[in-house]
Formats: structure tokens, C-alpha cells, sequence
């Protein structure tokens, strides 16, 4: 079966061959497949050209009304070919380059594209995010601190949005720094950064898990926000409204268990209402980068901890549910998330048969998963 | 003996008879007596009228260079005159009057001359205090908590400074407004507030510790500092730059075990600086009036916890030192300050003993009290 972490035979993390990254971006590529689905895929089907081959099935079995579509052999390639053209190499989950921390999120990227010095990469990382429409204060305030952290030898990761991540990815050229892409790598949003995501290839990285070719929609977005707080250690708010897309991040850093810290403002600029809310909340209230980094330094000697939710307890390899059982299933479902652990519960049924039925239904869409274990019906 | 809280028959508390009051009145008018050592002085001699007999042999015992002035009774006449003129009352501690949570500080002053509405006294109080140079956005932010703490039933506390003092006082005219004063009742410090100061004693009051006609230097701020902390549950900190008059007041209130508030703002500007390391030490943030009250809110339910510092277990009415033991004592103390409870154990005398030592050192104005029970020599 192919694992996360592939071994060579002295038990060194190894590359995947090249057959194998095709297939694995087919499977990712796949009409439904997201990194959740794809890891419940090898675990059911054992290797991604077996999943590839029973998707259309599974889907139809969780009731897809038409037909899910495979991502082709031809897709792949062109895929592939395009990215090689632009420099951007895929470096697959358990692969030695694989950025360690974002190994360890739950919906960590299976395939992660990368386009520049993959070194800043190694770095301990620092996110720093914040407002689009910031203030000259906050501007400033970002790019001190992503100097001074990238002195004390953090890279910085942000998103390449106008204002605060701008400020913070320019301050860090020199040390390090790596932008987040909410859609492919041909695709940089906003075009007005079109030459600053240059000077980061040159010193830095760009990260995407989307395909070439995908124009950034409003809801790439957050599940962007989840790789910047996935790869770094701690995350910094410098600037951010109430409702805004920077406490997103924080939320998803708060899942992931990293440091939250927060720039402080005044309780009369909205642009600073959103970070304010953080410190009551208890994030570390931000002045100066020592501030950050008297909290990470101590995190960073300690061994990075494996997510614990949703433990693969065991392979469903081959676990094949009845109509009793998938019926019985998906009457507990519904529109309200529930706990799969209460699934198993209620419905009597062994976890690995729970976890098919969900899985056909997540390929025929109509299941969605939730943080903390949960899904409900779409 | 005289009493820190007067009962009448019926065990309620009751004024002190005129007579006494004026003795009051003269011996903390007398030269090195402060609040706690009037109080040291009224254990030690049983009454006001006592302790104005013993002052000078006590001070000269201490090593005073020259006599040490006692306040004479037409000194003593003259300021109750002119108070009265001016429609101040003299409250002393124990009374009905007396501020409830001021009477329980460690060094509360034995009279606190009143002008104006006293009922304000009688609510609970939140200080606001903050920058003389405040910026716009400060004083439009104190306004808006004054007001918003004042709707909430609080009265507010301050120091008639310029800035944020002056802004939290006008905003909280019409719910209760209370200004400490660091010099004499006529002398209105700044000038430019004496207008404001008439407003105060129409709605709310001004209370001050100080003799008539006491122009207020610059080290009569912390100690009035103290006052505002101490009458109130929980001093807020509006904008304070590092190493600012509001820290100390933060300080004061920490020691007092009030709560301590703080407003963020910009990590670029001073104005804000020790505002935020308040927060990093951890005062509770505020953005709103609701963040004030949820913290005090539960605390203004509960009964005024006696200050457990330098408890008086027993009299030390009428205990004599021999030359011996107060040579002992004498060695033991220097510039740096040490711990009374290690002056007993060390010198091996009763604790009566080692107080009046020090007594009749403080008289002599060679004695420095510090908070924790601490002294050192002058």
C-alpha cells in the first residue's frame, strides 16, 4: 500500500517515483477529492491508481447524480508540463522537501507546488498577515517586524494580498520568504503583485496546492489561510478588521494548535477591531519581534507533534458496506455536522464501513467535512 | 483609645466629636507624620491629644536635629476656617462618609477633605487616567468610556490633569465625577482647569488629603496618584507612555489589589508604549465600557477585603525601648530597605518595641516606609 511517507530501504524519507506523482495528481485532480478525501481514497483502495480506478463506482454508490469526473492520464501530463515550464516542481506529502509542520495539519496538501529557492522552505516560519486596505502604521509596522523577525532567523509566510502581506513578504526578501497562492501559479492574484511574486521566486518560494491554470474564487480564499498558518509556527494579525479574512487564519492557526499573536490598535480604528478581539481572546498582544519570538523559540526545539485527530487506527482496505449498513448511515446524516465517533455509535457499524460510506458520499459531493472530526450533508 | 472606626453605642459608626477631629486635624499636620505613622502614633499613645504631647520626645529620642513642628491648635483652627469657606468637609476614616475601599489601603489618609456632592463618593468608582498630551483619538476614546461607565452606574475617578483626566471628568459630569487632588482645595492644579473643578464640585466632588493653601509639587502626584487607585475597584490606563505618571497609578492600584485596565494602540506610537506592556503584563485590555464592568461587575458584590499589610495585632500603647535595644535596632537599618518582621528577628525585640523605634525615627524624618511592611533609613 502506498503510505504517507514513503522509505527508501534504509528507512530514509524517499521520493515518490514519477509514475506514482502522476497518479497522485490525477487522483487530487479529481472531480471531489480534496486532501481529506484523497488520504481516505489510498487508505480504502491502497495505492492512488487503484483509487483512480474504482472513484467513478464509489461515487455512483454514494448517490452522484452524474457521472464524477477522473482527472486524465493527458490532464496530468499537460499539468505537469506546464509547471516544469514555469519552474515549479510538486513535492509530495512525506518527501524529504515537504515543509515538516504542514505535514503534520490534518488536511495537509498531498501534492504541494512549488516555485522558487524550495531552501526557505526549512526555515522555522513566521506568518504575519493583515489588513488589504491597511494603514501607513500598519504598513510600517509589518515591515519592521518581518525584518527583525527575519534577523532572528524566522521566514516569513503571507498570502501576497495588498497592504499587510505585501509590506511583509517585501521587509523579508533578503531572509527569507514565502507566499501562499490562492489559485494556480500562472494565476497571481492581485496582477498588481505580479512583480513582487518575482523578486519571491528569486529569493524566496510560492506555494500553491491548486492546478495551474485556476484563477483564484472568493472561496480559495480560507483554505488558502489554512497552508499559511499550516506552515509556520506561530502566526501574527498586524491589522484586522472584525469579520475579516486575517482572523480566518487566526482561527485556523488556533485549530492547528500554533501561536496566535496580535497587533494591538486603537479601540477607535476598525482596522485594528478584529486584532484587539484576538488579545482579549488570548492571543500575545505584538510591539516588537522579540515579542514573537520569545514565544516560538522555545516551540521550535521541541519535536513537532503529529495532528491526533482522525487517527487512521487501522486500513479499510477492502471494506465493503451492505445497503442495511449504508442506509442505516446515511439516515443519522443530515445538514447539522455530526461526529463520525457518533456515527460509528449509532448506527452499529464498524468505523472502516462508516468511513466508506462517507467517503462514497464525499465523491458523489455531498458530504462535507468539518474541523474536529465533523461532517454533514450537503 | 481612639479608634479607626468610631462606633456609637448601638456599634454603628458614628462621627468623631469635633474636639477630637481637630486634634486629627493638628497632629497629621505635624511635621513627618503621615498616614501610617498617625496611626503608628495613635497605637502607641491611645489619642490624637496624647500623641501631640508625645511628639517632641519621641522625634528627639529618634535623633531629630531640630524640634519637630506640631501643628499648632490655631494652625489647626485657622484651616477649618478656611475649609469651611471654601465648603470643605473634613471626612476622618471610620466615618460614614468615608470612602469604603480607600479606608482599607494601607496608608489611607486619616481626614480627606471633601467639596462638593459627597454622594458621589458612595458609588462605586472606576479611575481613568492617561496622558496629559493625549491625542485626539485618546480623549475621544476616555469620553466615550466615561460615558459609557457612568450609564453603567459608575462613578469616575481621576486627577483634573490636562488630556485624558480632564476628558474622562467632563464626560462623567452628569453620572458622577470625582477629582483627587494632589495640593490644597484653592490651589486648582492646572489653573486652566479651574472651570472645570466649579463644574466638578456642582455634580461630583473633589477630594484632597492636603493642607489649605498647599501648592502641589511634583512629588505630591504619586502620592495622590495612590488616592485615585484607591478609592476606585479599577483604575483604566488610556494612553500612557513608558515611564509615565498613569504607570505609577497602575502600579499603586496593583499593589492595592485593584483591578488595572488598559487601552491598546499602535505599536508606533509612544503615546501608547506603556499602555501595551500593561497589557503584555497583564492588565485586561479594553475596547469598551463592557470589558470595565465585566470585571468589576462581580467584584462589587463581594465584601472590601481588609489590607492584610501590617496588620495591628496588638496595642503598643505606653511600650518604652531602653537605649540598649534601640541601639540594636539602629544597626540593623541602612539605605536599602529591609523587612520590619527582619528587624524583630534579627534585634530579638518584642515587634511593639522595634515600631516604636522606628516611630520615633519617622518622627525625627529619618525613616522611609516602602509598601511591604519595608523601611530604610534616610
Amino acid at each position: 500500500m502506498e503510505s504517507w511517507n514513503p522509505r527508501n530501504d534504509d528507512g530514509e524519507a524517499a521520493r515518490l517515483p514519477d509514475e506514482q506523482r502522476l497518479d497522485w495528481l490525477r487522483l487530487i485532480r479529481s472531480d471531489n477529492v480534496g486532501p481529506r478525501t484523497f488520504r481516505a481514497l489510498l487508505n480504502h483502495c491502497g495505492s492512488a491508481r487503484a483509487a483512480l480506478a474504482a472513484l467513478p463506482h464509489l461515487a455512483r454508490r454514494g448517490g452522484a447524480t452524474r457521472a464524477a469526473r477522473v482527472c486524465s492520464r493527458e490532464d496530468a501530463e499537460r499539468e505537469l508540463g506546464a509547471a516544469k515550464a514555469l519552474g515549479v516542481t510538486f513535492i509530495a506529502i512525506g518527501e524529504p522537501d515537504y515543509p515538516q509542520r504542514l505535514q503534520m495539519i490534518d488536511d495537509a496538501p498531498p501534492l504541494f507546488a512549488v516555485r522558487g529557492n524550495t531552501a526557505a522552505l526549512s526555515l522555522p516560519m513566521v506568518g504575519i498577515v493583515g489588513a488589504r486596505n491597511a494603514s501607513a502604521a500598519g504598513m510600517r509596522f509589518a515591515e519592521r517586524l518581518a525584518r527583525d523577525l527575519g534577523a532572528a532567523g524566522f521566514a516569513v509566510v503571507s498570502g501576497l494580498a495588498r497592504g499587510i502581506d505585501g509590506a511583509a513578504h517585501r521587509a523579508s526578501l533578503g531572509t527569507g520568504t514565502i507566499a501562499a497562492l490562492a489559485g494556480g501559479h500562472d494565476q497571481i492574484y492581485p496582477p498588481e503583485h505580479g512583480s513582487l511574486a518575482e523578486a519571491i521566486v528569486m529569493e524566496g518560494a510560492l506555494v500553491s496546492e491548486m492546478p495551474m491554470g485556476w484563477e483564484p474564487r472568493a472561496r480559495d480564499f480560507p483554505r488558502r489561510n489554512r497552508l499559511i498558518s499550516g506552515l509556520a509556527a506561530g502566526v501574527v494579525i498586524v491589522e484586522a478588521a472584525k469579520r475579516s479574512g486575517s482572523l480566518i487564519t487566526a482561527r485556523m492557526a488556533l485549530e492547528q494548535g500554533r501561536e496566535v499573536f496580535a497587533v494591538p490598535g486603537s479601540p477607535l480604528d476598525p482596522r485594528t477591531e478584529g486584532s484587539n478581539d484576538l488579545i482579549k481572546q488570548g492571543a500575545t498582544l505584538v510591539t516588537e519581534a522579540a515579542d514573537v519570538v520569545a514565544v516560538l523559540r522555545p516551540i521550535l526545539g521541541q519535536p513537532i507533534e503529529v495532528s491526533a485527530e482522525e487517527p487512521e487506527t487501522s486500513s479499510v482496505l477492502g471494506a465493503e458496506p451492505g445497503n442495511d449498513e449504508r442506509t442505516r448511515i446515511m439516515e443519522l446524516l443530515g445538514p447539522t455536522p455530526v461526529s463520525i465517533d457518533d456515527l460509528v455509535r449509532l448506527s452499529g457499524c464498524s468505523p472502516a464501513l462508516v468511513r466508506v460510506v462517507l467517503l462514497e458520499l464525499e465523491l458523489a459531493g455531498r458530504l462535507e467535512r468539518h474541523g474536529g472530526a465533523l461532517v454533514s450533508l450537503l
